[in-house]
């Protein structure tokens, strides 16, 4: 296959916005053709990933609108949607357009705009990723499928819900250094334990929050990447995996065989393994779902993810340092955002532009966006380039 | 590019149906799978094109959701939407990935479970593929949208409704012998006219209806197309163009821009002209639609559409047969699932068995999938293969 770069990035601050779905797409956009730049007129396709804009905001067939308000006149433009995992999904639409030779320079948006929904209202449409007929329609929402997942891995292993305190400080702290992070505020183990319970044992420090937001790539062949203001970082690998939606179909629930599959395609066609990774964004929209992710990424031994964590070795001057930005935890989790933004944050970091939250001597950056419990899952690994 | 071609061809009946949205998927992916002749195993990876089963049934991440049911275990597993021309959209993304050599063998499936929907709310649905914030949300629904192109037209061109009845009167003969098709009777001028106005000009049975439905194929590398049962259909040709969703941000309205663009596109690359097409299935989604897809594919010059109609010419036993499945007129429109259907027709009738409705001498299709009004549109070219 053709190799391919990303020679623009950019993203919203993600967070509840005053601007509406298709301004936070047409920022998002723009600003990555800026830092490309592109002029609009050179873009030959968009694909944008979003979960749920028909419920969320009315609105469907969402990819030729952002097109036309991005002044990207008459190119294809195609939405994927694979619930949560809905903005990694539209990057891999766009390789494969480059990859097969039909277009040499691809943007892909991905965008939520979430808050203009109640949050219960919202969780209930959230809750459309998850099997209706098995689960959502019983009332199973997203806390409580994640809650099965923690109550499942802590019984296993013997653990308690330090493991999970660790995460959630950590993910603030690092939200700290993130001026596109939702919250951006330190928080401490007590401020966990005496949140909210949402899901037993999830509190609402253990949950990602409801979120508006957008980001952006500029994807290009890398026979064209001299066009572009930017040198282009390179992507090395990727895998895309599926699964049953609804937990009881699955063998197990303390890993997500999906995201293994998807690493391992990934780390093959990189030619790199887990020891190799700098730093991750991984898919914590539960801070349960960020140690089960870096055990099934090969990081840590399963049942060790959680110590890990306490112990620091996941922390930003750790040995392998994950979610820099935050994660979905602190950062945000606008839905067909989150994916893009993981890949957003992974260019800034191999650029060594990530002002606050830069993580030292980046090589390689793997990213992991998880869709419903772990029925879609797609990683990649990008490297620094020339 | 790599040659591809389609290996299997399946649909369900459309219409109203006892079967849910999961049901319809699998019948059609499980039956394509068979017309083929190969395993679930063989399956590389899933792409569905489903437009709003958020809002329809309630489940949105429907990819890995059909791919598990259909057997087809962790291949990744993508859904596209872009309006009524998601299931075009779906089959795209499936050239794409083998186009890129990621994978040889892909499913596409294309469905729809709409019956289930009050019809008032079915058309509110609808609307969210308009611009929600200048047309939808003011309370123009699609039928008030096309009835203002066929204003328009007939204001234009000078003609009087009798072009649209013309249309509706061969759909409704050409669903007759069609027997996967929602309506199988004939009707009469009389028929139309006596119809219950909808939005003027347009009546009951100027409008296709609120269906149920799914389609399928099994698209592969020409490479591996020795593996299947069935002789390949060749893919020769498609083109893929966008436009701003609302009319009013259009320069025309009796013409689809985008439409005409991805003809040219598909004519180029398959490198024949409207004149070497057997037949062609378009987006008849309202009788004047299918009067101005034959303009815009360059069968007949524009203002000239109609009177071919009336004339006979898109008979079935015309020069250029439009639509000899129905159409979405009287086939029915279960929107994913109605692109994917195009081309499940054209295969039947490139390889002689469209019983009952069989065109002579076929030797190359053309479908026309259109998403809102014109904001997306796909155009597809196959040949008769070896």
């Amino acid at each position: 296959m053709r190799e391919m770069v990303i020679v623009g990035a950019a993203e919203t601050k993600f967070g509840r916005s005053e601007s509406s779905y298709r301004e936070l797409a047409v920022e998002a956009g723009r600003k990555a053709m800026e830092d490309a730049g592109v002029d609009p007129g050179r873009i030959e396709s968009l694909v944008l990933g979003s979960f749920s804009p028909g419920t969320f905001v009315k609105q469907e067939h969402v990819a030729p609108l952002v097109a036309s308000e991005l002044g990207l006149d008459h190119v294809p433009s195609t939405r994927t949607e694979n619930a949560c995992a809905s903005g990694a999904t539209a990057v891999m639409g766009g390789l494969m357009q480059i990859g097969a030779g039909m277009h040499d320079v691809v943007l892909v948006v991905g965008v939520e705009k979430m808050t203009a929904t109640p949050t219960g209202e919202a969780t209930s449409i959230l809750a459309e990723a998850a099997d209706w007929e098995s689960e959502s329609k019983a009332g199973l929402t997203f806390p409580g499928v994640y809650a099965l997942m923690a109550r499942a891995y802590m019984h296993r292993y013997g653990k308690d819900r330090s493991i999970l305190d660790a995460v959630a400080v950590k993910a603030h702290g690092n939200g700290a250094g993130n001026p596109y992070a939702q919250f951006q505020k330190p928080i401490t183990v007590e401020d966990v334990r005496g949140s909210l319970m949402i899901a037993d044992p999830l509190t609402l420090y253990d949950c990602s929050p409801i979120s508006d937001g957008a980001a952006a790539i500029v994807l290009a062949s890398k026979d064209v990447a001299g066009e572009f203001k930017r040198s282009g970082i390179p992507f090395l690998g990727w895998g895309q995996a599926s699964d049953a939606l609804a937990l009881h179909e699955r063998d197990e629930i303390t890993a997500l065989p999906a995201a293994q599959r998807a690493g391992k395609r990934a780390y093959d066609m990189a030619g790199v393994g887990p020891q190799d990774v700098s730093f991750a964004e991984v898919h914590d929209c539960f801070t349960i779902a960020e140690i089960i992710a870096t055990e099934d990424l090969g990081f840590f031994e399963p049942g060790t993810g959680g110590d890990a964590a306490v112990s620091g070795r996941t922390g930003r001057d750790g040995p392998i340092p994950i979610n820099p930005s935050g994660g979905l935890k602190a950062k945000g989790h606008p839905v067909g955002a989150s994916g893009v933004g993981q890949i957003v944050e992974s260019v800034f970091q191999l650029r060594g532009e990530a002002e606050g939250r830069q993580v030292d001597g980046v090589e390689y950056a793997l990213t992991h966006n998880v869709g419903g419990s772990g029925a879609t899952c797609v990683v990649t690994i990008l490297g620094k380039g020339e």
